[in-house]
């Protein structure tokens, strides 16, 4: 594969946003100044071939799905995104057909999400596919809503289905913007995690960055059709799927109890949203239908360190 | 190697900058506001082992490599840095002591060159180490200098001296960031890129850009003395290696006739500043001591679609 012709395919393909001022070609891309006053967010994830997706992985899905997942960070800041970047270290023996496809996919979905793709970089090596996807977003006035700011006895909520997103959910990711923003300016959540290591896991990152326990509980857990499928198939319960399958890309926040009454009147969405839990003590730990309390162990896995 | 040990070390090791308001740990990093009514600059690249980095490179000059070469790019923007971000990729055997020293290295260029780290991500397999950097910047009420604006008749210069950085000098390699700054504000330059290709390719992309040819005469090219000992080891023309050689990371501009007039009365910095050429004709060329020409072809390598 030769890279020149693959790289001035991609400059004609993108059409530049408005807020986009100067796209891929120079040495920097040049975005608009964000509102007035408006904060800087930025998300940055690595994802390698063989451990965050398949060697197999078509390119469309593909692409869709490293996009989708990068924006779903900015979505669990409550905020708005406003473009991305992508770097690619490609195979040698990787076709131009792949790359296209894989592209095309990028740019669709950052478009889609508001994220319109201003940049990114390409080489290849003798090696698998690494993609690199770097995000930004603005607050627009609001207050990013953190991992950090759980309370004791605020309730705990998801939204949507979770578990077994293996079966192919996972490539069909939406990030959850308007109900990021919903959560973050009309109802005032406390603390939120986009679910992408799975539930177990995630709830943990928010339970230590909070300094706050929780309980949750298990009949509460909204698990998805997926989630039965795969208990169908390896036997293990899906209840255990929908806590520890990981890339739902699902909201999981927290807020005082008096707003957590707003949200269930004010829900706007198609999407469920759920009341599993509530934060408290020092432990996280899952309530089963006997009553009986175990301690969660992050079953998901975990790979992150900052984002 | 585990993961959670280093990320834990990473959170602890940064400190955090004034502008940067939230840093890795959550699902997004956060930003202060730029300068009323700057616009962002924001550039990525990927550096990859065995393509961009030998194997053997040790962690400390490569994580300032790799950083400064980034931040290059803001500096041929013309613009301020305020922030970076990194992704890893690690393979699965390194050890601990060689990715601290990699993030020491990481951390202390960023935060030397006015772009703190704010963020990141880190995953391990089993393939050669990747690492994509992003740096984000700031316009200050500037206007980005792009690689477009050169004109028929504008004077090329380059800074410092060039060739043979592969000797050692490419990992020791300086973001010319003052440099840009003045160059843009001061001077009132029509066109900029770094040197990261080598002269002749980024000439090359200067002039692509602009739409203009230049012709530049070999004797006025500024060589370096590393590039005259690579002359001696393997014979090929020390000149050749100023053209050719990447990664020399100095500035290449051109300037309308009257601002370089300017240019030289008003240069304040002790690097080397050198006229090589003017912009004209359809064509790169390279004009010998006899007076003879050739066209200049790209002698770099050629990896970038994007920035």
């Amino acid at each position: 594969m030769r890279e020149r012709p693959l790289i001035d395919w991609l400059r004609r393909r993108i059409r530049l946003a408005a807020n986009v001022h100067l796209g891929p070609g120079d040495d920097a891309a040049v975005l608009a100044a964000p509102a007035a006053g408006s904060r800087l967010v930025i998300t940055t994830d690595v994802f390698l071939e063989g451990t965050h997706f398949a060697a197999a992985t078509a390119p469309g899905p593909l692409g869709h799905k490293v996009m989708a997942a990068s924006i779903s960070d900015i979505a669990a800041m409550g905020c708005f995104p406003s473009a991305s970047f992508v770097t690619l270290a490609i195979n040698h023996s990787c076709g131009e057909a792949f790359v296209r496809e894989l592209g095309e996919a990028i740019i669709a979905t950052a478009e889609k999400y508001h994220a319109p793709l201003a940049g990114g970089d390409v080489a290849s090596w003798p090696s698998p596919l690494a993609v690199s996807v770097t995000v930004t977003g603005e607050t627009r006035g609001l207050e990013p809503v953190r991992r950090s700011g759980a309370q004791p006895g605020d309730k705990i909520f998801v939204t949507g289905l979770l578990g077994g997103s293996l079966l192919g959910r996972h490539l069909r990711a939406e990030p959850r913007l308007e109900e990021g923003v919903f959560l973050n300016r009309d109802v005032g959540v406390s603390a939120m995690i986009d679910i992408s290591d799975g539930l177990s896991t995630d709830l943990g990152h928010l339970a230590e960055e909070s300094g706050v326990g929780a309980v949750i509980r298990e009949t509460a857990i909204p698990v998805s059709e997926d989630a039965r499928k795969l208990e169908g198939q390896d036997g293990v319960p899906a209840v255990r799927h929908a806590l520890d399958d990981g890339e739902d890309f699902e909201l999981l926040f927290t807020v005082s109890p008096e707003r957590a009454g707003r949200l269930k009147k004010s829900w706007k969405f198609d999407l469920a949203v759920t009341e599993i839990g509530e934060g408290g003590g020092s432990e996280v730990l899952l309530e089963r239908a006997d009553g009986a309390r175990q301690r969660v162990e992050p079953g998901g896995y975990e790979h992150k360190w900052g984002e």
